[in-house]
């Protein structure tokens, strides 16, 4: 049997990620592969840099891109932040706040797991508790914009109480970074990791990352080598560090790292507090239209994220049914509910790209013509 | 400071990998992102696990490609099949047998390192004499092609003196995938992976992975978890699994999967034969031009791999300088050597769509100009 050449069609995504993607940044992918140690390559490299810097609105020098899926950068915060041992208090509101628990565990490390309802932020209160029933924990995780539920929490409120009780904060930013404000130096974060299939508005496959000083202490001070080769942040810095030579130590995705600069070239050119207004922007106008069609949104309007909405499926409503003739009619793809949204929700993303009233006038005729 | 698009230049890469990516691979790249469960993109994945396991010959049914580069590929099959506590015995011959140890050690088993000569393939005289000096040992792991000196391992060999004595291999084909022979069922092979960017001359980012039911078994007798969450090929395999309901695990890297599965129709439709037949048939019009230049190969006739050529650099040639200027003049870049061979040789690639008469003319012509 002969395999042919595969020819996607053109949809519109407004699920969880992958959101669509800038024309600009699928033209940059394809751009000519040079080497990983040419020095353009390498010049571009710290231009990225600076890029995520202003993304993620922080100065710290350990500022990267792992060359993997945002699940690998968290996994690179926790490999390299946890040793055997640790106690890590985990927020969980959420599937991905287990993961994170996942992630502790792992590392040999002991999961202290404060519980959210699924839809609601984390309760700093059930956090400042959990800090001082653990007086030894190390470090406090949570996930800044929940993918799974569209709730957002308070990054800066959580980070003060980690200070107030000295523990490091490692900061789940995949939704966040570019579709509402984060930042990474105001509100002394320590390692926050991101996804490039987001907000960015870039392809899948990099994990965007940043370290205070303070962690990188914390990396230095380790008595135990990170479990992880190639995400061992230590290795990785000698390869995207600035000063004279690099060091090889994977080959870079070159041309996914093209295509990200290239999305942060359009932040950038944006300006990140417009690209935040526009995502809010888009979201009334969907929260509108949604409400007109007497559909219900899972989290409380304080605390909802406008780049991912979370609605409940109307009564006697097939779930899967919908979804396939939104995606075969209108090429237009939304998210199903997971974990235990699961048949329970819709999740409508307007992430980057996505976040325009083309995109919102599209989604709305056609769930409303689909739901007649 | 603004920062604009990032435009490279042509390149022809002749070094040790990106090589030279085939055009069509560069257009698929930038087809349309569609969701990482669309059912258009689950077939395209489907089709994809079928070219993999023609390239690597094999009917195994774990075949697919790790989101992430090849040093990922090679974590992978160490987290899953190493157990705290397993011995190992290690093949040595070059930076990529170093870094196996480091993973070894890294999850925690028990490193035996048989060292080999840099640019000598692994001797399996070396080999029996560690198995039969360690009847304890669970695992064989051993470089097949090995990049940083171009010789070339028996795996057929060294694969049967592991079942001889009850051990898995774990076998890194990163740069012997499209270019040379590999047979994994007919060798019987255990735990192999690749990366994209060498023979299949596909964009660098992925790592083409295969288990044989051996491997599988071990992992799913497992007693501990798989320390690393990102890798855990039980999970992975719910969302590669072509039997019913895909289960999300990580957004897949879409668009660097499109380009895969473009790379693989064409190695499909050359037929790996003629793949394995065209890059000796450019090496030796390589080996032929170089040796009329007065270079010498590092790599035994008998061991040498066509793809990746290790020559000395002539004496009094300043190295840096010569690559800088086949860079820029030329836009040609060859490899440094790595490691033991840093600054003594220099890796010549033919890899994929870099093997042909063209790239040797330029290279040959380029390399007599730049060393008069």
């Amino acid at each position: 049997m002969t395999i042919t050449s595969f020819y996607p069609p053109q949809r519109t995504l407004m699920g969880p990620g992958p959101s669509d993607i800038y024309p600009q940044v699928l033209q940059a992918l394809s751009r000519p592969t040079i080497g990983h140690l040419d020095p353009l390559f390498v010049g571009m490299m710290d231009e990225l840099k600076q890029l995520l810097q202003y993304a993620f609105q922080t100065k710290n020098t350990f500022t990267i891109a792992v060359s993997a899926p945002g699940s690998a950068g968290m996994e690179a915060c926790f490999v390299n932040l946890v040793e055997p041992g640790d106690k890590v208090i985990v927020c969980r509101n959420g599937v991905f706040g287990d993961r994170m628990r996942e992630n502790v565990e792992r590392c040999g490390g002991k999961a202290v797991v404060v519980d959210n309802t699924w839809g609601e932020p984390v309760d700093p209160l059930l956090v400042e508790q959990a800090l001082i029933d653990n007086p030894d924990a190390k470090v406090l995780a949570f996930v800044h914009a929940e993918t799974s539920t569209g709730a957002l929490s308070d990054a800066e409120a959580l980070a003060k109480l980690a200070r107030q009780h000295d523990c490091l904060t490692i900061v789940d930013a995949v939704t966040s970074l570019g579709g509402v404000p984060l930042l990474v130096d105001e509100w002394q974060l320590d390692a926050v990791y991101s996804g490039s299939q987001k907000c960015l508005s870039c392809v899948p496959g990099l994990s965007p990352l940043t370290f205070s000083q303070r962690a990188i202490d914390k990396i230095q001070a380790r008595k135990t080598p990170v479990q992880s080769w190639f995400l061992d942040q230590s290795l990785v810095l000698g390869y995207w560090s600035g000063e004279g030579k690099r060091t090889y130590h994977h080959t870079a995705p070159v041309n996914s790292l093209y295509a990200l600069h290239e999305a942060l070239v359009l932040l950038q050119n944006e300006g990140l507090e417009n690209a935040w207004q526009r995502h809010k922007d888009a979201h009334l106008e969907l929260r509108e239209g949604l409400e007109k069609l007497g559909i219900t949104f899972v989290v409380d309007e304080a605390s909802r994220l406008p780049q991912l909405n979370a609605v409940y499926i109307p009564d006697g409503v097939d779930d899967a049914l919908v979804r396939k003739k939104l995606l075969e009619r209108y090429n237009l793809e939304i998210g199903a509910g997971l974990g235990a949204l699961g048949g329970k929700a819709w999740r409508i993303g307007l992430m980057g790209y996505a976040a325009r009233s083309e995109n919102v006038a599209l989604c709305l005729k056609a769930l409303e013509s689909t739901l007649k």
